[in-house]
């Protein structure tokens, strides 16, 4: 009979592998999620251009852990944590106790201050996310179709992505194929030419964590998907149907319906509230066991964590490898406080970093250096491979084997009725214009 | 050069149909739709039961119509007509004038004067029905997962499916099965005999359309499922978290969060408001070319045409099949106007219904009488045959043959934020109550 409990915060890679790696302790796991699936978030941005149907990145996390019997799972929302009395507060009221906590809450999206700036701008964290800016795309060629005016068609079709990071370069590569390779063909008064997808970044290149030259190799192929590429480059206002941009020539108003926000993250809310020290970004500052300083009951994981290397001055940065190899880690010192042997030092196992620009694109930086098709074969392998669930697995190679040979796409989908669902609607209303025929109507037979 | 304009209200089976089939013709056609999409509602409840991806139904009409270059499709909402003036209005002021109007706007769910259910009882005519009885029953889980009062744990688990045609046939025994065979093992707390899904039905009856053999089959099917059946039974309010039935015996109130409404539709608001003359349920009044009486430019099709075939006195049924067939005959009586000659009268080609009750449970009443295994496997194949899109067609299989053999669901997702979303939430809070450790927690390590 389990007698110690232990609470995870979070079902994302973290706190989800966590959990599965506490399988056949003796000990109650209850991981606590305010959603009731798992995302497998590098491929949210498909979900986001239509190539990805939700469900295919999502696997409910109760279906995960159903078989491991010392685990259970709870849809609710911790909103806070009694660290000396050793337990935390859902929404709904109720109270968990622990004996270890994992705090694995991942990271949201952060404006820097702006946080007004959020409803014209959403971030890319969650699938409600996702589904936004589908419908904000998709709305924008069935308006862009009808619009009348020039200015109005061009700003329809104009795309803004801020943050060169992976987010940002796979989303505005993605929105680029989407809108001139998909859509345009669709459309009787769309060319593809019609179609601006801009990428602001404040540095001098895009993917700052990669090597120079395959920032380069990535910039390459974002111009060669003509994404145009703004460099050195700040938003100084975001606002309802456009953004203003600063750089050392001068500012510049860009007219635009849709916004992407990619340009930074921040330790969940969750996280930053709780009453233990945190590093300058307000990521929880943890020992080398990852356990946080002087609580070793407590860990904090992943995107939460600013975990610093032995002989480092930076902490880890935000990324699923991370994440996942600090859940089976801290899984493993449970184990061993059980047993009263002494902690480890966690030491993450870097195999390198990819992105993907689009079709046949991508870069790849580990033991090898790749760009381009081979670069893309190995990001969809890993992709495919780290997914969980064999369905998922085979539906998303489906998708994009399909896609690949037919440049269509399989999730096209507006679910919400324009104007009714707390969005702007970019679905202007256009003037009353009879299309007159040219003959005057004369009766059928 | 095309001078004549045909406009199509609808995208649904018989809009789409009569759009493709005007393929080639000398005039120009308009597909309007307030949906983005074409959604094959024969298989809605398999969303609604989280069996299939919203996506894998729902096609662009845009994309079906790309190719056909005297088509072009507008997303928007006709909102009233001027019959005399030969114009419809678009909700954003725009309007069209045509020389042939096709009114094939479908059907609406139907609460019989009682529209103040609507909210406790969604009906299933859209993707967003769907998702919303989705996200219910799985949030009902969830809740049931954690209620410590009994009571209150036998109502979230109590499922009433309102009305024995096919829909409410289909919804009862795909929640049956969700529940007992997919969910419950999942769950910690929930047992399949926890679940009851109730089917209530006026007649003595289901599948009134069928022969009384092949009703009795289905009632045995769904008893095989568990399904309780009340025959003779009404419904004589609704409202949250309880509806009341009354049958011969009595009334009785049953405490439930989820009820389905699939006891009637009628004609889509646009089409009763229409000028012209209409039948007792609503239904546009039609000559034997399917145009409204005194107007033979305007043809009503589908679910929103009374159709009396020659020699009988009730209309046809409002099914897939009656759509489209009236779909490409409109088309073809725009062909004959074109040239000038005589419209021909529409006959209808039955080939039979179908109705399935879940796993290797269906009926099929045409040329042959079918039920069990041999009628589901009927009905898988001709489902798959009619969905439009190769992707589609096989990403449903597959999910059928994944769900054939594991029992799983594949789009088990909850993408609302409880209580956000305008729909109530079925989380009830639950007092705090601390899951206390047998022993006190001795600190680790």
């Amino acid at each position: 009979m389990a007698t110690r409990d232990v609470v995870i915060i979070g079902g994302g890679f973290g706190g989800l592998e966590a959990a599965k790696s506490l399988d056949g302790v003796d000990a109650r796991v209850t991981l606590v999620d305010r959603e009731n699936h798992h995302l497998f978030q590098p491929l949210l941005y498909q979900v986001a251009t239509a190539s990805l149907a939700p469900g295919s990145i999502a696997m409910p996390i109760r279906s995960v852990l159903a078989r491991q019997k010392n685990a259970s799972v709870i849809l609710g929302e911790v909103v806070g944590a009694d660290l000396d009395a050793r337990r935390v507060t859902l929404r709904d009221g109720t109270e968990l106790r622990y004996d270890w906590l994992i705090v694995a809450c991942g990271a949201q999206t952060s404006y820097f201050g702006h946080d007004e700036w959020a409803a014209h701008a959403p971030g890319l964290k969650d699938l409600r996310d996702a589904i936004r800016i589908r419908e904000r795309v998709l709305l924008c060629f069935e308006a862009a179709e009808r619009a009348r005016d020039e200015a109005e068609r061009k700003r329809l079709l104009t795309f803004v992505v801020v943050g060169g990071g992976p987010t940002g370069v796979e989303m505005a590569g993605a929105i680029s194929e989407l809108g001139r390779q998909v859509l345009a063909g669709d459309f009787r008064n769309i060319a593809p030419t019609d179609v601006r997808v801009m990428l602001v970044e404040l540095a001098d290149r895009v993917l700052t964590p990669f090597e120079p030259d395959l920032s380069a190799a990535a910039a390459r192929q974002l111009r060669e998907l003509d994404v145009e590429l703004r460099f050195g480059t700040r938003i100084t206002h975001v606002e309802r149907g456009a953004v203003l941009l600063e750089d050392s020539r001068g500012s510049e108003r860009i007219e635009t319906e849709v916004v992407v926000w990619g340009a930074g993250v921040e330790p969940a809310s969750l996280a930053r509230a709780l009453d233990v020290p945190h590093d300058r970004r307000g990521r929880v500052r943890v020992d080398a066991s990852c356990a946080v300083l002087g609580r070793p009951e407590v860990f904090a994981i992943g995107d939460v964590a600013g975990f610093i290397p032995e002989g480092s001055e930076e902490a880890l940065p935000g990324v699923a490898p991370v994440a996942l190899q600090q859940g089976r880690f801290v899984a493993e010192q449970i184990r061993r406080d059980l047993r009263r042997l002494p902690r480890k030092t966690f030491r993450y196992r870097d195999k390198g970093i990819m992105a993907t620009i689009g079709r046949s694109r991508a870069v790849v930086q580990g033991s090898v250096k790749l760009t381009g098709l081979l670069a893309w074969l190995a990001w969809c392998f890993v992709h495919v491979l780290y997914l969980i669930g064999f369905r998922n697995r085979f539906i998303v190679m489906f998708n994009w084997f399909w896609s690949y040979v037919t440049f269509k796409r399989g999730a096209r989908l507006i679910t919400a009725r324009p104007g009714t669902d707390g969005h702007p609607t970019p679905m202007p209303p256009t003037p009353p214009t009879p299309r007159a025929s040219e003959d005057p109507a004369a009766p059928p037979a």
